[in-house]
């Protein structure tokens, strides 16, 4: 069954998604690197950028595991890229080069329209304006009998959270201290939207967890 | 060298140290009960209690180590009872029965004065009312050479943290959601206070980081 769901997305042990202060060095925000650590020495990384080499363990089985059976990303703006208010040009393509590792559709959330881009490999991006609800319609229908993933940043998974769309998650927290920056939980509560801890596994990086909502 | 010092001090994965509602039933908040399960399955825990059985292993090594060296204790009003207000009279002498675990002397904050309570097995309760740092002065000169651990609950340990008083922290993520209670971490920042993670360790129901402030 088609799910909608978040996967591999790193906090910090005080919660935060992001640091802050999110510009074009700092693509997610001071200091919100290191929390990607376990992610990006895994070979399902590296493999991922055309790389060799790369740990096994549990960290990398459950970066594998997140890009399994994806049909569809919905990504915020500010995961698309560091430019705010309309877009000047149609120079910038994401963060990830002329073959971005989606491969799939990829529905970014923007109030400014732009056509789509077709990128190689298999990524398309196209630019929803009418809101997450649309976004979520349309990865659907492409996604089919695969499943959503919302991508991130933290307000675009805030927001998907709120209005009760997502089915499952997994987080990984890594022994990181922020402090501020963008927070994942504040003002909301996974147990009254329904979320359980399902699983909880410790990798070499990072502690993993797969919450349901059921 | 003598430390202040939290340890064995358990939260949910979304950050809180108790549940919500706390009363004479639930003396942890409901659902607070449930991020203790860690420390209630090791054999420290069971010989604590004058019990014997208990699980060995990681989670045991840092409940059995959070006893050490612990020359007084600072406890919240919250933690040593559920009475709110003045003291009815003297018939609550704490959760722990007729002779606590703690063994040293215990400083309780409070804002209603009572006289000490002495425990059978070297366990004493003062009741302080002059303060946070009032207490921190008191629990020092007991301990002489050895720690002052700042117990709980959560406002407690705010209190010392934003005070600049505690120098390190050993937390127990438990893999558990509460959505509501009392947020250790809400409108403080760790690494503004100077405090880093120097060791993480994985146990069998909990998640141990160390905190130091340097």
């Amino acid at each position: 069954m088609s799910i909608v769901k978040v996967s591999a997305f790193s906090v910090s042990l005080d919660g935060f998604g992001a640091g802050p202060n999110q510009d074009l060095n700092n693509p997610l925000g001071v200091g919100g690197f290191d929390l990607h650590t376990w992610a990006m020495k895994t070979a399902a990384f590296a493999a991922m950028h055309q790389l060799t080499g790369g740990s096994q363990g549990v960290d990398n089985d459950f970066a594998a595991r997140s890009f399994e059976n994806v049909g569809a990303w919905i990504l915020g703006r500010n995961m698309f890229g560091p430019i705010r208010g309309p877009w000047e040009d149609e120079s910038w393509k994401g963060w990830w080069g002329e073959e971005p590792p989606y491969h799939v559709p990829v529905f970014v959330l923007t109030h400014y329209a732009r056509s789509p881009l077709h990128m190689k490999g298999g990524t398309s991006f196209y630019f929803v304006t009418d809101g997450a609800e649309a976004a979520l319609e349309q990865a659907k229908s492409v996604a089919k009998a695969r499943d959503v993933r919302i991508g991130g940043g933290v307000s675009t998974i805030r927001q998907y959270l709120n209005g009760g769309w997502i089915d499952e998650m997994h987080l990984a927290f890594s022994p990181v201290l922020l402090g501020e920056g963008e927070h994942l939980f504040g003002g909301i509560s996974l147990p009254k939207l329904g979320f359980k801890v399902i699983q909880t596994a410790v990798g070499e990086q990072a502690t993993h967890l797969i919450l349901k909502r059921g």
